[in-house]
């Protein structure tokens, strides 16, 4: 992925915006790799994602002038868009409580390579999970919840401040964030709730799906922002269960979908395939 | 199944429970062919289901004394329950509008013996679909919905009374029932809602579906009571959905989930695996 | 769909393709709708599907101009490709036996909409299905295998040229087709096999399955060649069972995966999103 | 569980077997805490698993005693049958090479409780996981694949005699066992293959499913035999792929299946749910 640069675009359907996007990218000595490409018709609304490599042979491409000719496409077709380049990973940090499971599907999966960015600290409430950030040599950093919410997210943002994060990930990090924290990282919070929402929003998802009987029970991953558990939705998935299952089996059957719902969102995240309009996704793959 | 009798039992939680049944059965000569079992812990709730068959020598059985017998233990125990007959098929009448898929899916299984009843009567309050039940070689009422709601019911009672109707299957009936009705036939009518219930509640749930960018969607059978889509859930499936599927297309791909999910329900139903405790259900199989 | 075109591609990966095509159909005024591409890494091979329309300005758009046009690109990269005109549909011919519920299944979803073809003759070597046909309007021919198979696959090859058939579905017929048949209609017959190739092969993969123990069973869309159950797989569902089930249960089961998977083999046949290459298949959506 | 004891009964089906089992049980004081019994129609094989505990007011149970005691109603109906005191755990062996998901997966779940044994040991023909078992405080053992094979079976035959070894995990072991050690624990070596057997046996499973273009791959757990991958299935899952995943996505998709497989076909061993008659397992829930 080296040499990669991923393309995003949306705007209002036209014609020709392939054509113009591909020629811009053609002409500025640019190999296509992949190309995704949308159009949802209930909005009229364009979505692209093109994956591309500067021609081999193409000794003189620059991201820079890239940006400035593609502004000029842009422009005419009033897009939304922005350039990545690949070699530079995103970096994000982790936080949790006590729980294990999440963290440990994020790092074993980033040890596996599928998911593309950097982890350079672990923040907790709890001293719990210190063992595990060891055992993948990442810095845990453990906040003082007794000293209150206004100053443990002062503290969270200085770490995350000092360590230059692109995206926080809320791995069954069990505290409540302030709107000004969410605010100030709008779509830059993942967070991962044990419930299939919207169906139940808020505490002890499982009791509530137990309760009303229901024969299937799931995760949501989805950027956090100021209303609890109702931010834009990024992954979903479920599994069925049986009415022989207790509360206590909900629990242990749903972390193995919490754990994998979490990073296929975080995937999606780094892999650019996320585009967010009026108030929800659409993931393009 | 025509000499086959099903049994089902609920209760506290005791010790001795399924000896006591067991027993029983076998002290009238009945041989158990299965038994499905489940006590919910989180409720302390004993449930219990028995197929059984008089034994081949045991010419005396009777279901009257038998009746009699087992009153006595349940008794003892305070158990809730019923005794079938196999042989005596219940008797659904299915309610219909415009849409074909659910009312095809209902005949198809039914003719392939997978549904345990008989169907006497279709009744709808469009014309549309009386030619399916021609096809089927089953009589068709077409109600006449210009002459008000109370009428309307009236006279959907005077055919499930002239049918001995056991059971009412809305299989996309685009009506919403009284009070009166739905009161009068508890837990006696099974409807399909085109949405996970009880995230997408009443019209146009694949709409809301859509909007709120969920990436799965599903169908849910359940008991039709007062309160419009919060009736006991009896089975529910979903699936993947892309953000690239426009709602036309989650509306013909929800038709396959409603149709598999209303005959899993009914099966359930006939084959006397639902029992209710606390406005939820409890499925043994 | 009338007035689309869909161009399917395939050659070896190169640079610039992407840009090539839709420059190709960028000059000639036509207007892209969707693109779906494929590079398969393993092979080096290029995919693409491209849907587009004739710019509504440009009234002077000529399919057979635009092929002239392509084929001087496409021979520059050596490309295979084909162009369909949307409004031309492809005619079906079903084939079938005694089992309903493929049939059925073909049926109501061409009614409702979602298979892109015309189906203008079914043929049977049982008088059993005469029924379904009379129900949905559509010609019933049964052949006489008493005749043996080389007058039946004439008779059968003279309907199929006099209904000018495109593409034979086998939905559950029971006859092994000759080889002389199936080259002659190589990549244009589609079977249904009722178990998850290459594991079932041949006769009653139900009870192979059973006898195996193995658990989950499922079905398999093909194309028929000349060796038995060995053609390009197009699409494949399968579904958990339990080791409760009876063979006559899989069989039940079975159905409905066998249903859903002969269907959606078809639609991707219609929509054009199957590539052969190298005795499998690549279906790029 | 501690007090709870696990009987498991299989036998050609007859008259009267579930109330001579319940009997025989509340005759010796034991209170039935759950009960899970099939009948296999298609081979008239009965299958059973009872949990009880002694009666808390009956001091006297003794295990001997009742052993005794159901030898005769065993004797009576030719019933094979086992008694197991949950409280005494059984003893794991994991065996692996260079792959760590699924070995951390087995500890992981293991240390979330649930699979209800102890794992006192994991042997390794590489040294890659000393890690891994050192972090969940595991002895690990590397044995010497360049003395042989017959030189490293005696050695790990003697590290599973020193830690009184009951069931042997391959965890993504990767050498074939000579038929002398797979005879000596016959049915008792479960194994992960990482395909959906019967279809895809022996090496590079990913590959050849990638060749033959199918459109789901899996996962088996098995019980590993003197034939390859030809052991009785004990659970199966699968993933739909896209022909759009090159092999290198096959093999990482892969591996949350078999680690998932694996750990579910442990759970079902321990859990004392598998039954084996005729090559085959019955797995009775």
């Amino acid at each position: 992925m080296d040499k990669t640069f991923t393309l995003t675009v949306s705007c209002k359907d036209q014609c020709g915006l392939i054509a113009a996007i591909t020629n811009c990218i053609a002409s500025k000595g640019g190999n296509i790799l992949n190309m995704a490409q949308h159009t949802a018709i209930d909005i009229s609304m364009f979505f692209c994602k093109v994956d591309f490599e500067p021609n081999q042979s193409s000794t003189k491409f620059s991201e820079e002038d890239f940006k400035n000719t593609f502004e000029e496409t842009a422009k005419k077709y009033n897009m939304t868009w922005k350039l990545f380049h690949r070699a530079r990973k995103q970096k994000m940090a982790v936080l949790v409580s006590k729980t294990s499971h999440c963290l440990y599907e994020v790092l074993l999966k980033h040890q596996g390579g599928q998911l593309d960015c950097e982890i350079p600290v672990i923040i907790s409430n709890h001293p719990n999970l210190c063992g595990v950030a060891t055992e993948f040599h990442i810095p845990f950093f453990q906040v003082d919840t007794g000293k209150g919410k206004v100053a443990v997210e002062a503290d969270i943002q200085r770490i995350l401040d000092q360590y230059e994060i692109d995206l926080v990930c809320l791995a069954r990090y069990m505290q409540i964030l302030s709107s000004d924290f969410t605010n100030k990282w709008e779509n830059k919070i993942i967070n991962i709730h044990h419930g299939f929402l919207p169906a139940f929003k808020g505490a002890k998802p499982y009791h509530q799906a137990w309760n009303k009987g229901v024969k299937i029970i799931g995760a949501t991953a989805h950027f956090a922002n100021e209303e609890l558990d109702q931010g834009p939705i990024i992954y979903q998935d479920v599994i069925k269960i049986s009415d022989t299952n207790s509360i206590e089996e909900f629990v242990q059957m749903g972390q193995d979908v919490e754990r994998e719902v979490l990073v296929e969102g975080l995937k999606r995240y780094f892999n650019h395939n996320i585009f967010l309009y009026n108030g929800r996704t659409f993931i393009i793959e």
